[in-house]
Parts: C-alpha cells; structure tokens; sequence
C-alpha cells in the first residue's frame, strides 16, 4: 500500500484498526477517517470506553468466561443448572449460545481448539479444571467445539478423558443449518445430516 | 439484539465499536473480544494511537485536507502543480487518487456534497475558498465528485458557479471500469461508456 499523504499518526492509527477482525486495510482508512471527524461523538468515548472495558474484564476463574465480575454473571446465577456443563472453545461461542438463548446451564471455555500446526496442545487449554469441576459432580457434559478439524479434534481428546469419569458426554447435532439452501451445503454437513436423519 | 452475559463497560465498548463504518454488531463483537484478549498487542497501542492522531490531526486551512501540518503536506510540495486543482468530496477520495498516482496538482476537500435531503447546503461546503483559490490564478477545475446523484449535483453547481470565472473546468470520464464485466454493470455506466466510445 503507498504511504498516504497524511501523517504517521493516522498511518498508525489506521495500521493499529486494520488489525481488528473484520477490517481491511480499506474500511480500516474508512474507519480512522470517520474517528477523526466525529472526536467528540466517536473518538473520544471509544477511547474511554476501551480504557473502562480493559480496567473492568476479569477472566472467570471458575469457567474461563470474560466478565467485570469472577466468578461471572454465569457462574453466579443461582437459576442456572449446576449439572450441566456446556464446553466451548471460545467467549464468543459462549455468548452465541446465550444469544439463542437455548442453554441454562454452566459454561466451561477452554479458550481455543487443539492444534499441533499452532503447538496448541492440552497443557495451553483450560482442560485441568474442567476435569476438576466435572469430578465435582457433573450429570452431562455438552461439547460445543466447532465443526472444524480442530473443534472437533478436541472434542475426541474430550471425550476420551472425560471417559473414566462416568460422565454422560453429548455434543451439537450436525445437519442442515435452519433456513439453508441444500444447493449451498457442502458434502460433509449433507451427509452428516443424512445420516441424522429423522423418522416424522 | 439481546444483552451479552458480559458487563456494561464490554457493551458500551461493542456499541461503540459497531459505529466503525465496515463494523455491525456480530463483527463488533468479535473485534471487542480480540481487543481485550490482546491488551498489551492491540488495545494499548489502538487507544494511545487514537489519542496521538487526534492531537495531532488539523484541518488544512488551503485544501481541507487532513494532515498533521496545515497547510498540509500536500499544499506544501513545491513538486506539485499549483494551476490545476482536482476539486473532491472527502479526504477518503483524495486519499485514493494518491494512491493511484495519477495527479500530480493541489486538491480542495469539499467536505460532502449538496444533498436537500441531508440539509447541505453550498455555505456548509468549502466552496467560498475553492471560489477564492480558483480566482487567485488558476488553470484548470478537474471535479472529481462521486458518480452518485448528490456529487454530479455538487459538480454541475460548482460548473456553474466557476463559469462566471472563465477557468477551464473538466470532470473525471465515466465508463467501463479496468477489471469490469459489461454483464455486471448497469445501464448508467454501459450508456456513458458507449457515448464516450473512442476510436481506436
């Protein structure tokens, strides 16, 4: 990319934004422009706003879950089941779930998916206290990796420890995703979902 | 969109960032939890970088570009032409003609385009200085607005406006972009390509 005629503090500040998920190098000169029109509007408050968020966050010390509080809003709420565990890779796979709403038992996030590409082995992942938690008395515990090679990966590693302990291991159901098109579907989740299928 | 299991500061920061142009709320999201997990690699430097650029950034008093000197880098390149100006919108516009390298005079930022939708109006725009600048000796307007309705009734103003001066005014030709399929593009652009055939 040439240098822009402006100076190196918007180039840095549009190279810092281009790293955020979901930014190019062209919306992150978009971006940097609209903060540097809007300072009072934009600018300023998301300045402060990322100061208070980075004062506030605790990591959870009991599921791993981002909050202001730990143990979290999650792990405190006594209307929530403390039987059921749901394992996820990632906070933001915790708060899709919390966003369909479907699940009202405990999270356990071990932070990513093993990966021997990334050296990301069981050691790195926050596997040791969800062995605790479940020896702790765990009726099921629900794998909620991602279906890639890696999510699923873990998920096997999972289940094989998880195996001695007796407890009942379930995870997500494959196939045809709400509102998709069999045409776009890929092999793998047609064939998962064959496979699933369902007497009516 | 229903609350997160996270704090208020975390939903303050999600909704500050999905005012990002190129942001909405799923990649807001994403772009929040990042920040957070990468404090020291990315949130640090993006709110110190924020902070710099916005305590350094003017607006120049010639051009209206922005820059971190006013004039601005641009306006004092004694490189640069100074008879012919290439009259823009916005800095994100003049940002991508420098980019592409092809001109090599002064530019003047409009600051928007005349919408009666939107309330612009020719006082809310820099025209009075371009209309200044082109009176002090100029040889050539090039209006490079966007081919959109509220830029092609920006650039026929400032035609008229610019006729009482006698300055020779051109405008950036439409037609075919490098790259296009014809069977993607629409009717507007076909018909000011074929108008604008040239011999070959």
């Amino acid at each position: 990319m040439a240098s822009l005629p402006a100076g190196a503090e918007i180039e840095r500040l549009i190279q810092l934004l281009a790293k955020l998920p979901g930014l190019g190098p062209r919306s992150a000169r978009r971006a940097a422009l609209v903060l540097l029109k809007k300072r009072e509007q934009l600018l300023d408050p998301l300045a402060l706003a990322m100061r208070e968020a980075a004062a506030a966050i605790k990591v959870c010390e009991t599921c791993g879950n981002l909050d202001t509080t730990s143990p979290c809003s999650l792990c405190r709420d006594p209307r929530r089941e403390t039987h059921v565990l749901c394992v996820v890779e990632d906070v933001a796979d915790l708060w899709a779930l919390e966003r369909a709403g479907v699940f009202r038992g405990r999270y356990h996030v071990l932070g990513g998916a093993l990966s021997a590409l990334d050296g990301v082995t069981p050691e790195r992942l926050n596997m040791a206290s969800l062995i605790d938690r479940v020896s702790r008395g765990v009726d099921e515990v629900i794998l909620a990796m991602n279906a890639t090679v890696e999510g699923q990966t873990t998920a096997h590693y999972l289940m094989d420890t998880l195996a001695a302990s007796g407890v009942k291991v379930t995870r997500l159901a494959h196939g045809v995703p709400v509102g998709g098109e069999l045409d776009y579907l890929d092999e793998g989740t047609l064939s998962a979902a064959f496979k699933a299928r369902r007497e009516l």
